[in-house]
């Protein structure tokens, strides 16, 4: 079991009080280093995010924006507009782009979703991304889907719907994979959900961590955005933070009913996307760059599976499976995660993520991100001493 | 007269569907590049920002993220929360942090208000930005105060007070500068509007063009912030985007009371800014950065009234008389300001704003930005030529 001594407890202290000021989130890198200068960051196991595809971007970036004189008009001037930015996306996206809706990050697209078209009750399964509880408006009562932890919280096709319909709900968030376990639902599964519950005013399917699950032996990805069409009641948001390792830049998009777009773009979201993004959703609707990108994908998710498979090898924790970069961990030795995640800090300059503010929760849990194959083998390493 | 050829009307045509597919606003010069090849622009005079800020952030971008390891973690990496920026902000300002709402460039900050605080009623001044009357939310009646061209579309304090009373105005925007004319109201007249008007729900006041205005010889400017905590209904909203010449990242801020900052981060707005934002209210808030920073802003200013001043020397045109960083003009040779646009893009590669969607502006206008002193002189002699 793990113990901190009376200098770790100090700096455990600090952390959690910058943790409680940072609400349901974990403070960012840059704020914990800038209050606790003891920390000696080297790995931020916090922070879900693709470094391959960031290093391909910093490519891109470097040569045909740093070396040129073009990272200047990024910088000076103003990026295009909301639908201008919209049209570059709908060119890979197979979508019109009167069903695009460009976000100053996925989280902006969450947002405006949920203050201007979820009233009534919305249902969500737990445990999950605290935002889409946090941002529903005043007034909208939030029913909770406790999901099973004898079945890893996976969510559970015909349980869903039946809780949905017992409960009279109205709207539904379904983030595939979920956050924090990683649990996927099948491309099949979904559609049967989906179609099952053609009534709801809306379903909100989160795609964000699309690109790291796969259901064949190739690992290609199955997004649900071909259906789209086939159900109008549904918006899919999409971070790019993750799978293409920019969460500095914000990019994300939601994709959903001309009326929606419309309705959102008739009294603002005109200029919200910066020079940055748009230079990033440029590349992304690039052959060249998305050839190279799909390599970073692939690679990233077999480094990740075999980071996974070397922490269920620890016998102090428990690893639920995941279709996604990170996985959660609970601690099964009688550890505290605040411990872990201090000890961790403290000791070996990791950061990981308690669970304990996740409702839907129940134990030690600490979730952990997959980083490079370098890291991840550091972070194996730093596990395994913490319990020793 | 200002007259095209058939090419140039052609060309033209396209210009206009362009605008029109903008809404109210400019289409952005990389929307305008992308579209119109036959277009070489040399000179963006729609964009109002200083190029010798923007030249000094570049020289600090280049030496403290470029050539040291410190841009990856600004592009890969999230940045920090909303109030952790406010934080950064509040040490330049003098003013609390939780006074502080920080956005995603003013224009985030504007929404934000117009959706949550602006209801009844709402006074506009025309002409000018059109945001703030396009922003409203459905069933908030929008009054205009026409401003008399006469004299030069000024705000005149006693007609404002009296009209706001006469109309029993429940909310107020004031821009000082104003856009598009550039008039100025002086700080004791400003005092005394918004104490007349102490009674209202809100008056907005938007600074973003404060940096180029000054009441003495030395040029220093005069911001209203320092008044803020007199008036419980006031709101400041400043962009950095036209002073500090980085219209690209998206940087903007509030100031208004703790309530209405809290009420906004109460269900959204937690990541909005990025890590160039972050970065760059860093500097903002470092007296190396700003020590240099008033010697460009100083700089602009005087080659921007330098400018001003030879604009005022043409016949054709008249010129509005400015404390911002642009110029209305107005065409009096009987000249349209679609063809003055268009040829001076075509002929010149010099981009300009016609006031056609302004509301409240009776006449042949066009807005021109100030730029560098010799793209400056470049302008000047392309008007002169196009009335030739």
């Amino acid at each position: 079991m793990i113990h901190l001594d009376s200098d770790e407890l100090l700096i455990a202290k600090n952390i959690l009080d910058l943790k409680n000021a940072s609400g349901s989130h974990s403070p960012s890198m840059f704020t914990l280093l800038e209050n606790i200068p003891q920390i000696n960051l080297k790995i931020d196991a916090c922070f879900l995010s693709n470094p391959y595809a960031t290093d391909l971007f910093i490519r891109y970036f470097e040569k045909e924006l740093v070396k040129t004189n073009k990272l200047r008009d990024v910088l000076e001037f103003y990026p295009s507009q909301n639908q201008a930015i919209a049209q570059t996306i709908s060119q890979v996206i197979n979508m019109n782009n009167e069903n695009i809706f460009v976000g100053n990050g996925a989280i902006e697209v969450i947002q405006a979703v949920m203050h201007n078209f979820i009233s009534g009750n919305v249902i969500v399964n737990i445990p999950t991304f605290s935002s889409y509880y946090e941002f529903v408006k005043p007034g909208v009562e939030v029913i909770y889907n406790q999901l099973d932890k004898n079945n890893e919280y996976e969510i559970n096709a015909n349980q869903l719907i039946e809780f949905v319909n017992k409960n009279n709900g109205k709207n539904l968030i379904i983030i595939n994979p979920n956050n924090p376990n990683g649990g996927y639902i099948k491309s099949n599964d979904l559609q049967f959900i989906i179609s099952e519950l053609s009534h709801l005013d809306n379903i909100i399917l989160d795609e964000s961590f699309i690109h790291f699950a796969y259901e064949d032996e190739h690992l290609n990805m199955v997004s649900f955005s071909e259906y789209f069409h086939l159900y109008s009641n549904l918006i899919i948001i999409k971070s790019m933070s993750k799978d293409f390792g920019i969460a500095g830049i914000r990019a994300g998009y939601g994709i959903m009913s001309k009326e929606k777009v419309e309705k959102l773009l008739q009294n603002g979201y005109l200029w919200n996307l910066n020079g940055l993004s748009e230079y990033f959703f440029k590349l992304y609707a690039r052959p060249d760059f998305l050839k190279d990108y799909e390599q970073v994908r692939k690679k990233y998710i077999i480094d990740a599976q075999d980071f996974f498979k070397k922490l269920n090898e620890i016998p102090q924790i428990k690893i639920y499976s995941s279709f996604a970069n990170f996985a959660l961990i609970e601690l099964i030795d009688g550890s505290s995660s605040s411990d872990f995640v201090s000890k961790m800090l403290i000791k070996y300059g990791i950061y990981s993520r308690t669970g304990n503010d996740k409702i839907g929760l129940e134990g030690q849990f600490v979730r952990i991100s997959a980083r490079s194959k370098t890291e991840n083998e550091t972070i194996i390493s730093a596990i395994k001493n913490v319990f020793n």
